[in-house]
């Protein structure tokens, strides 16, 4: 497979290379990672990296080698001999992408997403990788193309944010490996957890300051919930996009077992919640009875009432869930 | 060296192990990762863990194996054949541990900082580790003992700590490395995530919340500061070592070269200073210029002044340090 993945590579003279809408960490490193280093590798090959979207690469990964390289999909005209898909499982994932890909001779994927069907001829997908970056690490590493310092960081980029600083249970003895590679070719951990994780706006940190002391238990410390008014983002100067984060603050509470973050939309008449288990047991079910969806550990869903309105619904739900009486829950905002 | 380490550990019947006092997670989890190794090992040894102070285990390493082994090296009356030093450059480091040391036959030591001299008659020193856990995990390896499962734990535990969670300058190749191995053999780097970074009190994260609140930035956007009052921690119930990572909150903040957070103490009549460096600028000086100290990039002291007084005099200090105009700094609280 990777073998033919590389004639094919070979043999373009022309890629374009792309990763998910809404990119995160591990779609642009990954991007940034193998283009650079194919780039370098190959340099009388036409490659070009692709944004699936019109958005300018997120503030906190500009920092990678590269990125400012990377072009809007809508922007590409060409229609390249090879259209390689990283990080991504579905081709509407690819957004304004997948019209390249459609216009590409060849494809091919690497990813670590499970897939219900390949849309590329050659797919290179290992779902236990932790991050696709380790993928294109080892592909390009039995290419005998090392990638090195500034490219080594873009790889180690998807590597640290989609296993959250080697925090999750993904963090295994592989993703660790590939970390240790990376770092002795040269990629800069310390670097990445500045730009990622310690150049936060001051506005945000104003709203998470807002979220963090109203946090409040119930069930005997086993819920934690908070919550932020579209009005509070308004007040802060934090578009709703940047609020990505913010249960993570409710989840930090010792003790807890489940946790669940609102935030107020269209004029604080409807909420976005965010559910986060610690433990063993499956928040999507309280997500699901929403209409929403997501995974057992992380669930999310949208509601047609206020904040108040919906803690009175999702608060006893989520002490049932944790096995306390929900009659016993006060919700108090 | 390991070999001499060796035949005294294997020709001692009692020994004795302990780290520093005030101890963080690679004092604790190199004790615990060696003790319990050398327990399982050797299982007619007699062999004591110790804690330096009579203080108890802090809260969020009570999850390491063996943590309920540990005991006060106050209560301990034994005449050890060898005490075991780990992660203490200085006798006076093992406060109370310090007379078992002085009662036991032979001394060895472990240890990662760098030593004015040695006092103990065999000493593995690497300076150049990221944490003492990894050097006893090398030298377990190299006797033939494998760490595994919660043992393992308690190691990695020791390097994720030291490491900032792999986000520090320490975070190289051999510290993933060592990861890796660790936890092909079964350490838990999510559980010791969930334990040490996600199990806050809510009153901390409430004080936390206070704080990021409060974050203003002078000198264009370079230097960030913000503060908690004495009477705040008591409103908040917090005491005041919990107080150690405050300062990383307004380090978070984009753009920031130097930061400073000030707790008040003694009735708020005097305040503790924690000064941080993002760069290469060196915040030491400042500290020195209050009669205190520290490392370039970390560094703290005390002042006889409010808030409000030491913030008039260390802001401009830290606006002339990144090279703006110290008189252009307006001190708001």
């Amino acid at each position: 497979m990777q073998r033919r993945i590389l004639e094919l590579i070979e043999g373009a003279s022309s890629i374009a290379i792309s990763g998910h809408t809404s990119p995160d960490g591990d779609a642009l490193g990954s991007v940034l990672g193998l283009g650079l280093s194919l780039m370098k590798f190959f340099p009388n090959k036409d490659i070009a990296l692709l944004l699936a979207d019109d958005d300018p690469v997120p503030r906190i990964y500009r920092f990678m080698e590269g990125s400012d390289r990377l072009v809007p999909a809508s922007a590409y005209t060409g229609n390249p001999d090879l259209f390689i898909s990283v990080d991504v499982p579905v081709v509407e994932r690819l957004n304004n992408s997948a019209e390249v890909l459609r216009r590409s001779a060849h494809v091919v994927c690497f990813d670590h997403h499970p897939a219900r069907e390949e849309f590329a001829e050659l797919s290179l997908r290992r779902v236990e990788a932790a991050a696709c970056a380790m993928i294109i690490d080892r592909f390009l590493d039995n290419c005998g193309i090392v990638a090195r310092d500034g490219v080594a960081t873009c790889l180690l980029c998807g590597l640290v944010t989609d296993t959250g600083r080697f925090q999750y249970q993904n963090a295994d003895a592989a993703a660790f490996h590939a970390a240790s590679r990376l770092v002795a070719h040269g990629a800069d951990p310390a670097r990445v957890a500045l730009e990622v994780y310690q150049s936060m706006r001051v506005e945000f940190l104003h709203l998470k300051s807002i979220v963090m002391g109203r946090i409040k238990t119930v069930a005997h410390g086993r819920v934690a919930y908070s919550y932020a008014y579209q009005s509070d983002l308004e007040a802060c100067g934090v578009t709703s996009d940047e609020c990505d984060g913010l249960v993570d603050v409710v989840r930090s509470v010792m003790g807890v077992e489940v946790c669940l973050f609102l935030k107020g939309i269209e004029g604080d008449t409807k909420v976005r919640g965010n559910l986060r288990s610690k433990g063993d047991l499956n928040v999507s079910e309280i997500a699901a009875a929403f209409g929403g969806g997501g995974h057992p550990a992380a669930a999310g869903f949208s509601n047609n009432g206020t904040i108040l309105e919906t803690l009175t619904v999702a608060l006893p739900m989520l002490a049932e869930l944790v096995g306390e009486d929900p009659a016993s829950v006060t919700v108090e905002l």
